[in-house]
């Protein structure tokens, strides 16, 4: 068990080292390359890492855990929904923002890496879906979102909050953000967002003056 | 006349070629290049565009100049505000995502061409939000965001459509954006969006249960 432990310290530290050359690189970094950084044989390199994407893999896991971590403690709370809701987003938002602006140009490269490997990304993003389906849930036994089914809710709702989770948006517009508008647009959702059809859209097309 | 008409379209053949060059080589063109691929001397060249920023000002005129027209189309109709507004931004979504499906490539190019001359596109995105708080005037002379500064209103309505107005956004979600989700949006927005607080964030922060 001790042993166990040490193993996973082992690895924690290649994962941060993995990191850091990432970052002076500002590039991606095979397992051969790290294996020359740490002073480790391939071997050993492979023990915690049998395949190339596994390295890729625990980086991404390293980035994601503190926001899944809060997701939990968000959902786990009393809170109504609505506050459960502006905390949910509002604590990954902060956690976030410090990230980039600890250091911008780190945080701009992983937004890139993750774009490029959509695929090893997507399981966090669709965590973050089955969190915020249960919030709807929750949202809903309290007669909220009337009429919508829950993956409706999800979709307008995240985009009506992507300014805030979306971190392209972040490096772009980190300035015009703050927690106080994002409790508005959630006000707002809360207030407005149903499947009553209230007339922006008609079929008729615009009728110029 | 005629010769200043004459002047206007081979400025407009020259922007268009300059356009051709760029998506095919998928960088920048310079006035030098595009002297020697439209078989002209430089002086010629200087005669249309005097600085090296007027040719990719006009590039850039180009792109956004059915945008603008949007834009007047919709403010100098007679619709009621929350049609307006919907108008507003799905006639402008439309255009951009008939632009982006006919050629994804180019659109991604002028995209990031745009977000590296941000200084040239600045004053586009500025008439947006002039002609946007005119809509918000008048949407509160008819009662809707009430409470709200015109430009707390202008904020939080770009971030709560932001996902039917930035590019980048486009390129990356396009399937999950439509007319019939953009109509909720802004429902929502007209039927919730005031400065009532109506408890979305609180003072006392999180409390787990």
């Amino acid at each position: 068990m001790n042993g166990n432990t040490n193993l996973e310290r082992e690895r924690d530290q290649l994962v941060a080292l993995a990191m850091q050359v990432i970052e002076r690189r500002g590039a991606e970094i095979s397992k051969a390359e790290l294996a020359s950084e740490a002073q480790l044989s391939r071997a050993r390199i492979d023990q915690f890492f049998p395949e190339e994407t596994d390295l890729f893999d625990a980086i991404v896991d390293q980035w994601f855990s503190p926001l899944v971590v809060i997701m939990e403690e968000v959902l786990a709370s009393n809170l109504p929904p609505n506050r459960k809701m502006y905390e949910f987003f509002a604590r990954r938002f902060l956690q976030q923002r410090d990230r980039f602006r600890a250091d911008p140009a780190a945080f701009t490269l992983y937004c890139e890496l993750g774009n490029q490997h959509w695929e090893r990304v997507r399981s966090y993003v669709d965590l973050g879906d089955h969190y915020l389906s249960e919030l709807i849930a929750q949202s809903q036994a309290d007669g909220y979102f009337p009429g919508l089914k829950i993956d409706e809710a999800l979709s307008l709702i995240n985009q009506m909050v992507v300014s805030y989770t979306q971190p392209m948006l972040l490096i772009i517009i980190d300035e015009r953000l703050s927690e106080a508008k994002l409790a508005r647009i959630i006000d707002t959702v809360f207030a407005g967002l149903s499947a009553t059809d209230r007339g922006a859209a008609v079929v008729t097309g615009l009728r110029v003056a």
